[in-house]
This record gives C-alpha cells, structure tokens and sequence, in this order.
C-alpha cells in the first residue's frame, strides 16, 4: 500500500486527538514524535483551532508536517460520558476518526478516550465481523523469558460463550501471526485449574471445541503461569481478562510500596536503596504495560487501537507505532479472512 | 462450649491427615504444634499405623498427646481422583473426618488434601445451608494499610448469578463480624469499572440487590484497588477470585525475579543487595497468604477449613488455629440464622 505521498509504505492513522486525560495536548506531541520518529502518517481529528497552535509549535519541521494531517471535529465525547453517546454525538472526534477508517481514508484508529464509547462505536460504526459477537481487548505483557504473552479478551466484552472463547483464540492466533510473526502460537484458556473439568461452563465447553480445530492449543493455564512465558496466547472473558490485569498492576504496586517502607532508615538501608536504585527502575520500567501503548480491540471491520487515559507522550507514542503496525499487516481483513477459512 | 476434657473452651478440628502433599508427616507435625502452642484440639483421621508412630516420636509431652486424638481411616483421595471420589470412598479420611463434623463429634474440619474433593464433600456430606446454592472460598489478603481485605469467592464455586453472589455477601458479613469483630464491614463488589452499569450480566444485577439490602454495601472496586485496603470485603464470582489471587501471586514471583535479574552483577549491587536482603524477606513472608494457612469455605452446614497442598508445618498450625477460630465462633450456624433473618 501506498501512502498518502505516493512515496513512502505505511499506514495512516486517524488519531482521536481529543481523547484522554490530557488531550489534545499530549496526543499532538505523540503524534508529532511519532511521525518524526517513525514517519508514522496521523490524522489528527479533533478541535483544529486547538490542535493547529500545538503542531506548528516550536521546532516542528515541514518534513514532519507533511505525515500530519487535520480534520476538525466540533463535538468530543468526554470520558464520563456513557459509552452510548458515540453514537449521538456524530461531530465528535471519536466518530469522525470512525468515519475515516469506515471510508477507508485510514487504516487504523487510535483513540485514548472514552474505553466504552470505542467499543461501542466500533460495533455501531465500523460494525462486527461476521462470525463475531464479542470484541476482544488484545494486550501484550512481559514474561520471564523475554517473549510477550497475549493476554485476549482484556477488557472488552464480558459474558462469554464457548463458541466467543473459541473465536477469540483465533482471532488471537492471526495477530500473532501477522502482527508478531509467530506462525503457529501455542494458545491456552485462562482456567482454575489444568485439568478439562475445570472452570465454568463456557470454558469447559470452549474446551472441548477448540480441541477439534487446527490451533496449536495446549490446554488451560492457571494465573500464576501466565508470566512464565509458556504460551503465547492465554484466552479469557473479558471481566477476567480485566481482573488479573488489574490485579498484577495492584500487586506491583503494593510490593513496590512494601519493599520501600521495609527499606530500614538507618545507613545500610539508605546505601542499599542508592545501589538498588537503577535496578528498581528498571524493574518498574519493564512492568509497565502501559509503556506499550495500550491494546488492540479486535473482531472488529476496522483496525481499532485503545491507548490508556492517562497516556503520556512516550505511550502515545508507541501506541501509535503499534497502531500502524496493525493497520499495515491489513489485520481486521486478515481475521476475516481466517474465521471464513475455518467456516465460523 | 466445653472440650473434650470438659475443663476446657476451644473447638476440636477434624483433620483430615491424609490429605496434602507431605501427608500424613507435615499434617501431624502441624496438629502437633497447634496444641502445643495454642491448645488446639485435633481429631487426627487417617491411617492409624501411619500416624502413630509419629505421633509419639521424640519430645510429645503427655499433655499435648491429651489434644489429640485418632480415628482410623483405611481409605485416602489422592490429589489425582476426580473431586466426586470422595462419594465413593466412604472409608477415605476426608469422608471420615466429614462425619465427625456431620454428627457433631467435632466442630470443623481441616483438609489440605484434594481441594475438589472437598467442595463435593461439602455439599454431599454436610450439605448446603437453606438459601445456599454455590459455596465460596474465603481468603485473607494483606493491604497497604496493614488491616486484612476478604477475598469471596476465591475459587470453590463458578457459573454464579445475580442471587449467589447477594448470599456470598452476607455469608462474608457474618464472617468479618464473627470472626475478625467487624461490626459492619464494608462489601464491594469487584468488577472492569466502578460505575454501577459495568461489569457481566451477574454483578450488574447483583448490585441493584445489594443496594437494597441492609449490608455496608460500598459499590464496585477495581483489581488494582483491593490491596490498597478501602474495604473489608470484595465479592466475586470464585473463576475470577481464584484468578485474581493466581495472577497476584504470579506478579509477586515475577518482580522478585526480576529485581533479582537486574541487581547488578558488580559489588554495588552486591552490597546493595545484600544490606536490602532482610526487607526482601520481609516483604516476601508478608505476601505469602499461604503463611496464613488457606480459607474456609462458607455455605456448608458445617464449618470447612481448607488448607493449601503444599502447606508446610507452620502453614498447617495456623490452619487449625484458624479452624479453631471458627469452630469456636459456630460461623456456620450463625450464617444460617443471618440468611434466615434476612428473608433469603
């Protein structure tokens, strides 16, 4: 695919610029890294009488400008917004970034605004792909051997049946495939225990299903394994998905606070806490999921990237980044492509 | 309630000695300790020539052997049968023990063996309490602020509804009451967000029914919130709390790990190391929920305790210290007046 300069091959993203705790000042600034960078193509949609000031600011250069575009939007969906407002709300930046994809004018949407409204205008605008009934939040998290884990629905969609489980795995199989270039990822359901008996009624059927079918499945992994790095695609509903990720941030959170509190005041605690320093940095540096950006939601007809609220300019960054990777590798067509194959 | 010797007050737990991975030698070693320590009454059930001779190795004092006591089994669930195995081996240890409880010869029972055999032991020997449809797991976890948050259900039962997880409140309420003195405790439910529309189909009901009610009830909390210690009880359906708590405890190995990784190899990081060495310790021992013995199961007409299967011997002793605390405090009967006063 071309890009819009006829000259260079690359995705364009329509950015939500209004969307987050700190738009559009931040999402500018990561748009604008991005494109220098990366010469990531951004469509920035949003209040052009806001955005306009941001990006001819100092020290943007015309190469720069030239992968930037803008396209106003009068309205915003705010974050407390209920995610149903997308729909009313047609000026806003979120459904004219919507619009964009829809009419093929970019091949991917970021956004860092209202979570419920994305979702919702995705299945509203964009619309699902067949075979689809639940839209799954795809996020990448860090593992002791070094390879990312999948971690499929994170967040998205709750309520899952066997057959949603099932068309999650694959959906998370063509990411891998396409997006991270492992051609046959082991994949595994986020279960109580190992054995098939185990776990609620949807995974045990989900089971059951995903046996029959060509997917390189392993079986059920328990949540103390997921940082393991066994598996490369560990499938869940999403209010599970949701809850172990929030638990894992809460957890390093609270070690982080422990370990400083025991950290004695005196002088061999203070040396010792110097000399750890770079060390703990680095560990909270690597844990940061939020420093990847944010996720992917996928089974939608449209590339569709979620970045986190409180997003700063490095996460939007590479979201955005992540964001034109997805929209290269042509991902949402691709998955069509695959639950028609497997007859879904 | 009088003891055994009739001089006494305390509980007698039913232990089931067979069961666990260093049983009957860490089970007994455990009971052992329990009533030196603390007086613990144990009815240690398994294999008699198995357990005796350990019984009365070296440094048993005749008054510790008078807390306890042996009724034989001749059967055992291994960790590996299927959870209804307990039906059939009537003569097992667990299903022994279980009886005791039934006709009242002790006031809890304490199992680290097969956690399955123990949730269908539950329901087919003891029975469920008037109201009851699905058992929870309750587990204590540390906080931020040092006070203990509930976990229920932490994994016994799946599939909940709207209604079970109203009963899973108020059987935690009775708990938090009657065992750790909290008049009031405050009951959240954990959900992907605090509004009250979010979540699955069964919480966002069960929020409207616990709105009405009488409890403490303080809304939704988020996973990355319960370890901050805002409040007493998070209810949850046991796929997502057994979840939670693996994904915890995956992250906690994970990050010592990996601070453990990027300590530098050089004689900064020695020293670094080596002065932080007894907070790392601390911090360790303070997250180890399995220091704390296990849970107990609410919901049974009978008080369950169960421990975890790698439990070692001070595992163990705090395990029957706490079945005392509840055989003691009669939980299961005051649950049942609390539903039956409740209209449930």
């Amino acid at each position: 695919r071309l890009g819009r300069e006829g000259n260079k091959i690359g995705a364009i993203i329509a950015v939500d610029a209004m969307g987050g705790d700190n738009a559009p000042l931040m999402v500018v600034a990561g748009a604008l890294m991005a494109a220098t960078d990366s010469g990531v193509k951004c469509t920035l949609v949003g209040d052009e009488t806001a955005i306009k000031p941001l990006l001819t600011g100092a020290g943007t250069t015309k190469s720069t400008l030239d992968e930037i575009e803008i396209v106003h939007a009068q309205q915003v969906v705010n974050m407390t917004d209920l995610p149903t407002q997308i729909i009313r709300k047609k000026q806003s930046s979120l459904a004219i970034a919507y619009g964009l994809v829809k009419d093929g004018k970019a091949d991917a949407i970021y956004s860092a605004g209202n979570s419920g409204a994305l979702v919702v205008g995705g299945k509203h605008i964009l619309g699902l792909i067949d075979g689809v009934e639940r839209p799954g939040l795809l996020v990448r998290f860090p593992t002791l051997t070094g390879r990312e884990v999948i971690i499929l629905d994170a967040g998205a969609s709750t309520d899952y049946m066997a057959k949603d489980l099932v068309v999650l795995a694959r959906m998370g199989k063509v990411f891998a495939r396409e997006v991270m270039g492992i051609e046959n990822p082991s994949i595994a359901f986020l279960n109580i225990g190992e054995e098939a008996f185990k776990g609620d009624e949807a995974v045990r059927r989900a089971y059951k299903l995903l046996k029959q079918t060509d997917l390189n499945f392993v079986g059920n992994i328990e949540g103390n394994k997921i940082m393991d790095g066994i598996v490369d695609i560990v499938v869940c509903d999403g209010f599970v998905g949701n809850a172990i990720l929030k638990s894992a941030e809460g957890t390093a959170g609270f070690l982080m606070s422990l370990l400083k509190e025991e950290i004695p005041k005196g002088i061999a605690g203070k040396i010792g806490g110097f000399l750890l320093k770079p060390a703990f940095r680095r560990v909270r540096k690597h844990i940061d999921w939020e420093e990847r950006g944010g996720g992917v939601i996928l089974g939608y007809k449209g590339n569709v990237f979620i970045g986190h609220g409180r997003s700063d300019v490095k996460a939007i960054q590479n979201g955005l980044i992540f964001s034109e990777e997805i929209g290269r590798a042509d991902l949402w067509s691709k998955i069509e492509k695959e639950l028609i194959a497997s007859g879904i």
